[in-house]
């Protein structure tokens, strides 16, 4: 691996592990066993190492969060398989959304992609629910579907953050966990015929 | 007021605005137009600020996390002023919720503390769905009211730090949509003669 990929790499363990407020470009270096002088070379400070790492996770996001296709059936385990891969993708760069505020104000223009990153979030969800509605797997209004997909979203941003808290900064989230209680948001718009796929996963999770 | 209550409002006045990790002690008593040696003598560190001010707020906090009497028939309206009582509260203290896995880990015992509170949230939240149960205005299985209350706690805590996110930081949280959002989340469980609360809710917010 070369330099530059080294300390990308070293610096998403670092920043993953404390918290990216927590480790400075002092602390990279000595735990790569390179000079700061090194390191400067690559990057001139912490905030271009953010927003490199940043690009990586935008670029892999923007994989996932692709609408499924209008022609094609949607079922609760495409849902699943969906919540899944972005909790894993979340769980992967998780420094991210452990201060989001702070975060996004240090480097400028993050505010406004993770913005697009939430929009594109809440539009994917919006079109499962969609698709579930359209092939009567759920049955929901306008505004159901509307304040649904804003708490999917906003579920799929925090609850990582939240396992975090609960279990006082050990790292001991529970990724399934996680997607079950995404999940369980939509279940009570499902027909009760469509249910026994929830009634699985929670045998599984709880 | 005396300095130290002065030294406290101040305090969260500025955490509130500029979120806790920006402003140091020499803000704060430059804010105030004291010596720095004025606020050491009453605080000897921010983090002893940062604890008061945790404490002032645990305190209404558990005024607020009270389950509802046993006996009291529990109705859409009650629930509403508890969720909007509480995101009153967190708005007034909102730089807790910010960085929250970072200031827990400041301060000794606050990850103890804020879990205690998280707790007592998930069991008012449970305590009404099941008093909303009893009464027939809701349905809903006990696996559900469980991950239905956890979802709710969570929304309750992030919301507000969401919509910070959304809004780039600018301070424009808009308390009556927070309330919305959560009550959306118990709608569906709502016998369909109880939805007409949620109707007139979604008119004044949506």
């Amino acid at each position: 691996m070369k330099t530059r990929e080294r300390i990308l790499v070293t610096s998403l363990e670092l920043f993953n592990e404390f918290g990216e407020p927590n480790v400075t470009t002092i602390h990279i270096a000595d735990e790569m066993d390179i000079s700061p002088g090194n390191l400067y070379y690559h990057f001139r400070n912490k905030n271009e190492i953010i927003y490199e790492l940043y690009q990586q996770f935008e670029k892999r996001m923007n994989e996932i969060l692709v609408p499924p296709p209008e022609d094609r059936q949607i079922t609760m385990e495409d849902h699943w398989l969906f919540v899944h891969l972005l909790f894993e993708h979340i769980w992967e760069y998780r420094f991210i959304y452990r201060n989001l505020p702070d975060l996004l104000a240090s480097v400028d223009k993050l505010a406004t992609h993770f913005n697009r990153i939430l929009d594109k979030k809440e539009r994917v969800n919006k079109a499962i629910c969609e698709g579930l509605i359209a092939n009567g797997t759920m049955i929901a209004t306008v505004d159901e579907v509307n304040s649904l997909s804003q708490n999917i979203t906003m579920t799929m941003t925090y609850w990582l953050n939240y396992e975090n808290v609960r279990n006082k900064g050990k790292h001991t989230e529970d990724l399934g966990k996680g997607v079950y209680q995404v999940m369980s948001l939509l279940t009570p718009y499902l027909e009760p015929t469509h249910r026994a796929f929830m009634q699985d996963l929670s045998k599984k999770y709880l």
